[in-house]
């Protein structure tokens, strides 16, 4: 815009869009051919960006091309490289071509489809890519529009939200029948492994911090919930007239990747007239793959399911998959109806409104990229994707199991390896040498990975599922624990294997 | 990809990115320079898309040129074009380059910023941006991270989600007073213009619904919320043993874009020592203009306050800001620790984890967007687009003013404009002329519009701010409005000035 006077003011011009969208476009792919030369978690201390940065916005407008470089200055040395192939931490957000055309696009239209009308086709693609996914993981008919019973699907933002609505969902059907002051006995049970998500959901929606039961599970059962534990909880809660309410199990836990067993689970909550909802938000993708098919069985006796493509399905940040088998329940805890959103359609009630199947009014148009990516890449590619990961996964058990030095501590299920140094002799906590490998490990800034702690062991959590993870950035990064569990064991201490960049500090 | 074999799947190939980006690029930049060519409501009939789409995922992959064909003939047919200059519906989204850009780079970098160590620059950069917010609005210095004095900012993805977690504060600090069955006595307040995202939002936090209070407001007060009417309403529940909790006042109501009187208002609301916030969803944008930041005098005494750069501030979709004085409530209300998210930098509380702000864990790096969109502008393109938007207003209840079949409703503070055919004789009520008037319109796909009712009235809303919107289309949608109610009060009927496609009915 250079010299324009500012009355001219395009800030959607076409021809500058195509311009400067090509910039960004060329850095971005310039990031990826590049990420491997960024230490994978960021190495800066706190407050850094401050310093680099002016503290108030500029009155008058900067070009991209600065912008751009002030990013790569600036906001790189101070990011944590999720896309880096060697980003092993928490589970990887995996970003793909396919899913940045798609989140493009639903940017690009900027549609905000709150209500039918606002943009039937933001609706109704929701709706049918919601029952294509349902589909692929051969969901029973009960969730899916197509099946005719009343169920289906709704893309949100997080599993948080998607548990806050169906326990809302749940309380209120509760509430309906108690009245009162029935909200204080409501019981909410999931496992000392389920996602923290759940309890914060559980708190947000009101049900008293001390209703909510974190069942213990141990080694014996791989850290999965067992349906006795559960079962006993109910019934001391019971005896103390309390009301139990909700019941989350997990395919695929945060720390350890552990299966909650679906069926067994399911007798129970039918059994006591609770929700039961199942969060499969990192392994729920996993399911398109007959070989993975069986740990969803029992998927049929739940109220309600959920899982992440953002996660372990190429669909870039955020995009989270929740079925429902009532969502007149969703509808009538969540709905609003004011007057400037009515129109005949609703009026009509021929439509799905989804700003009744979610916490927010309004919404982007995720199912677009959903769609892209499933199309762009088919079921086949898609399947590989998953199997390709695992495979990894696999190799990497193996080389952990050729150390004696290391154990694998939990049986892998997907592309999650939770593994250790062991006790060095009887009685030996291993925990703090563990954690100095860790740090080691992520100081050199070649690789990342995070912990978890089970049965007061502390565990190492390699995730593979960076998209850009190969076979050889998983071996290079075996050679690298190796060699800082060689300096830690051989010398009592990593300072002499610090990283080049100073910032290593044990 | 075409012949390659499976195994070689790479979706995250950087030279693939570029040039199927640039496709994507080009159809979005022809989807702006087309876009008036297309009815800006859609003019679809429900369940049309599954009419057009196969009913299940396909196997194989696709080429990113049949997806955008598709994308051209099936969706756009059933999209309400948001980014039309001729959308003047609810309130605007308005999209721009920069806007685009930012949420390119939010999604190419694709980082989950949940703690700080998650990536640095993500929380740093969304700390220094809310505080350039903040300083643009002259917000007051004890909602500012700079302030010293333990405020700062947060980046949600709509208001409902800033509602929900001030709500959730306010209410565990009034339960940490009054503990057990507590939840059942506390009462929000609001007025019966207040978005319904504040009602919505109490429910789900679990206040009983008896319990929130739409306080009436009238002609009188332009709609606006009234002190004394709130004091009343508070002292009403004090004597039946209930407890105030939370005040939500608005700068631009949705329905006719009232503000309510901040200053009196945060008196009462210090006064009963409830939370204050303050929804400026909408109209909060016009604030880094002098000229209206005194609807702004009173923030100083709220507890929080909230805008959406995804309105009025060309900044795509979705972008919410929310300021507290005191985010330490905040993270009481919502903070969740689990083992495997510990790390160094969070234990020794030097940072900022924004997890503990918001609802979900993860989060996108919308601070990027937002940065771009502050910096590829500046302050003073920004204060120009929000001035021409309301000369257009401006302009257009000019126009309407000197048509004396039609009246203004309320007096207009920012672009948006609300009128209605006046009655024609003494008792006249014009409601269903005006629906008709509005229908006429819509169901033309020249223009989108849509209503409110205020004191029984049904007032048509003309919001002004699509950023492809100019003079020429304003002037042109009068014309329109002034043909379509020729044929209303002239035949008392619209049928024979029925839009082409034959869609039209009433």
């Amino acid at each position: 815009m250079g010299s324009l006077p500012i009355e001219t003011f395009q800030p959607l011009d076409p021809d500058v869009l195509v311009k400067e969208s090509r910039a960004v476009v060329d850095f971005i792919a310039n990031y990826y051919r590049d990420i491997e030369r960024y230490p994978v978690r960021s190495q800066v201390e706190p407050e850094y960006l401050s310093k680099r940065l002016p503290d108030q916005a500029p009155i008058f407008p900067q070009p991209i091309q600065t912008i751009l470089d002030d990013i790569h200055d600036d906001i790189f040395p101070g990011l944590t490289h999720w896309q880096s192939p060697n980003f092993y931490a928490y589970f990887q957000a995996n970003a793909s071509t396919a899913g940045f055309l798609g989140e493009m696009l639903c940017s690009g239209l900027n549609v905000v489809g709150f209500n039918w009308i606002a943009s039937p086709a933001a609706t109704e693609l929701e709706s049918i890519v919601m029952d294509w996914m349902g589909k692929m993981l051969k969901l029973p008919s009960s969730f899916l529009f197509s099946g005719g019973q009343g169920g289906g699907g709704v893309l949100h933002g997080s599993t948080c939200e998607a548990v806050v609505c169906t326990l809302a969902a749940a309380r209120d059907s509760a509430l309906t029948k108690m009245g009162g002051d029935g909200i204080t006995k409501l019981v909410v049970y999931a496992s000392d492994q389920t996602h923290s998500t759940v309890q914060k959901a559980s708190k947000l929606i009101g049900i008293p911090p001390s209703n909510f039961r974190a069942i213990p599970t141990s080694a014996a059962s791989d850290y999965a919930l067992t349906p006795d534990s559960v079962r006993s909880s109910m019934e001391a809660d019971i005896a103390k007239g309390l009301v139990p309410l909700y019941l989350c199990a997990t395919i695929g836990t945060t720390a350890v990747g552990a299966v909650d067993p679906l069926l067994e689970l399911g007798k129970v909550a039918n059994e006591y007239g609770v929700w039961y909802h199942i969060d499969a938000a990192y392994a729920g993708s996993s399911g398109i793959c007959p070989e993975f098919r069986h740990y969803f069985d029992g998927v049929e006796l739940a109220d309600s399911f959920s899982l992440n493509p953002h996660k372990w399905f190429l669909t870039n940040m955020d995009c989270c998959c929740l079925w429902v088998k009532s969502p007149s329940s969703l509808v009538d805890a969540l709905c609003s109806n004011p007057e400037y959103l009515r129109n005949k359609a609703s009026d009509a009630k021929t439509v799905v409104d989804y700003k009744d199947w979610q916490i927010a009014l309004s919404r982007r148009f995720r199912a677009m990229k959903l769609w892209v990516v499933i199309r762009r890449y088919g079921m086949a590619n898609l399947m590989e994707h998953i199997r390709s990961d695992v495979a990894m996964a696999e190799h990497f058990e193996r080389l952990v199991a050729m150390d004696r030095r290391f154990e694998v501590v939990v049986p892998r299920k997907f592309a999650l390896v939770c593994f250790r140094l062991k006790p060095r002799f009887q009685g030996d906590d291993p925990s703090e040498l563990n954690r100095r490998l860790l740090e080691a490990v992520n100081s050199s800034g070649q690789a990342f990975m995070t912990h978890a702690v089970v049965a007061r062991m502390f565990v190492v959590r390699f995730a593979i599922g960076a998209t850009l993870t190969e076979m050889r950035h998983v071996e290079a990064t075996w050679k690298l624990i190796q060699a800082k569990a060689d300096g830690l064991l051989l010398n009592g201490s990593c300072d002499k294997i610090s990283s080049s960049n100073g910032l290593f500090s044990l």
